[in-house]
């Protein structure tokens, strides 16, 4: 079998929602992931932090109820969550490997990933994080300029912009430690969001990076071979829950294209999905893009199962 | 000038107590990292976290308050710690290397140290932890099997076990990178305790591992020739605060072991900076422990101040 460079990218939510809950779900993961080691693959792990960023943050607020010296912003949260899932992750797999005689590194990288101060999502914050507040509440963070909305008849909440990540800034380090045979991990929570100034210095963003965007970019600038996004359907899915609904199982960017113009996939569930499956597939020769379950990576891998979006 | 692989161990104190004042810090930091860069020695850094995990474990508890299923034990906080400092001193140093357009890479890799669960100090935890608590707290606390002390009349506070550190876990990650011409920031907080068990699982340690004595077992396993312990002062004393003190610049680890002998160094504060002095420099040929102040670690480098000790 030829050996493959895989990007992996794993959803936050099926990290689960405490450290029990994490323990469990990075035991799963960890025997897929070597599963697909086992086939010789060059393997780089990215994974999502809605849950654990949340949880850190509602922490972080409370500290600054107390003693606000200690407002803590949300890019010190995503860099603190990604040492909070990584090192469970990272000894999940060192140890799956360990159980199945694999002498292999497995190394945690801390990431960030740049945004374009001017990319239109900044005037367009929608991505909720943190702790719900009263309408009163929610005005006097507005009076700060932050930017809070209605939260689906649930209270108010803060909303962050969610730019396109346009660079990976550890890009190279990660392309060492694959090169030196490791399994890296890296873009955790889409990335520690910056901006660079004009000065040259990396500023952290008030934003929220897309694990499935910043993953894309990850593994188009590292030459992957595949990118796999892993969530919780096997395959996609046109006239998704009608009579006449489907599952696909091969996608040229261009059929996925003419999907996307007839609104065949959910906002803000599928459709990001597919377009940063897209932006892989198109970024390259020979570049494909899966979107399974996370039990069916390896076969999708092998193409049993998922769906493949390819040039 | 003989380029030198040199390990840097920054106090945690330094770093600041809240996100301000470790921007500040780190930059100040990342003038003397750069000044080294430039004489083209081969750059680890290593810090403390001391302040920084206090702060993140007692969000952690405010939300373990309202939310008992989100406890997190300290392994996480050390690895959260790690994140929330990386990131500012991996930026800082970055910008100060554009600054004066030297092009070199700055990573940050989540770092594991691992402890004998046999260590004696286990059996005798004496390092404080987290927030004040009343002696009822405590008690409760202590029927749960977690070890609480009385800390100098300002109330009980949890202790935990301040053990040797055995090994590096991410000790080639750090070697492939330092090769690669990166400057490496690893070994926060001393590492993330963990324990090996009997079936090769890394589980997290309920300890704290003092970040000089992870930094010279790193210094000695990369086989560095400097190990530069930043302190306080300029230069070690005997005699300390009497009629007859006396500045130390250079000290055989003999000498060094007569001084311990004699109790001319603090607990807790000169003391354990010492041993781990002393274990560097005896780690092998040629090598050399350096401690002084922040300002200083150039010119001590090169001889002209801070207290060397060597074989």
């Amino acid at each position: 079998m030829d050996k493959k460079t895989i990007v992996i990218a794993l959803g936050g939510n099926a990290l689960g929602n405490n450290v029990a809950e994490q323990r469990v779900a990075v035991a799963k993961t960890a025997k897929v992931i070597v599963d697909l080691v086992e086939r010789g693959d060059n393997l780089i792990i990215t994974h999502g932090n809605g849950p654990q960023v949340g949880m850190i943050q509602k922490g972080m607020e409370y500290l600054a109820q107390k003693d606000p010296t200690q407002m803590i912003p949300l890019p010190y949260s995503v860099a603190m969550s990604q040492g909070y899932i990584g090192i469970d992750l990272q000894n999940a797999i060192k140890y799956e490997l360990h159980a199945r005689g694999i002498d292999k590194k497995v190394s945690t990288i801390l990431s960030q990933v740049e945004v374009d101060p001017a990319d239109p999502a900044f005037r367009n914050p929608t991505k909720p994080i943190g702790s719900f507040m009263t309408k009163e509440q929610a005005e006097a963070l507005e009076a700060q300029g932050i930017t809070c909305m209605e939260d689906a008849g649930r209270g108010y909440r803060q909303v962050v912009a969610s730019p396109m990540p346009k660079r990976i800034r550890e890009l190279e380090t990660v392309r060492t430690l694959v090169n030196a045979g490791h399994v890296v991990i890296t873009c955790g929570g889409g990335g520690i969001p910056v901006v660079c100034d004009e000065e040259g210095r990396l500023v952290g963003s008030n934003a929220v990076i897309d694990k499935d965007n910043a993953s894309s970019l990850l593994a188009a600038m590292l030459g992957a071979d595949f990118l796999v996004i892993l969530t919780a359907v096997e395959k996609v899915a046109i006239n998704w829950g009608k009579p006449n609904q489907e599952w696909l199982s091969d996608l040229t960017v261009a059929q996925a294209r003419q999907y996307i113009a007839e609104e065949q996939f959910a906002k803000g569930s599928m459709l990001p999905k597919v377009e940063a499956a897209i932006r892989f597939a198109e970024s390259g020769k020979g570049r494909s893009a899966l979107i399974t379950l996370l039990d069916k990576a390896a076969d999708g891998i092998s193409g049993k199962t998922g769906t493949v979006i390819h040039a």
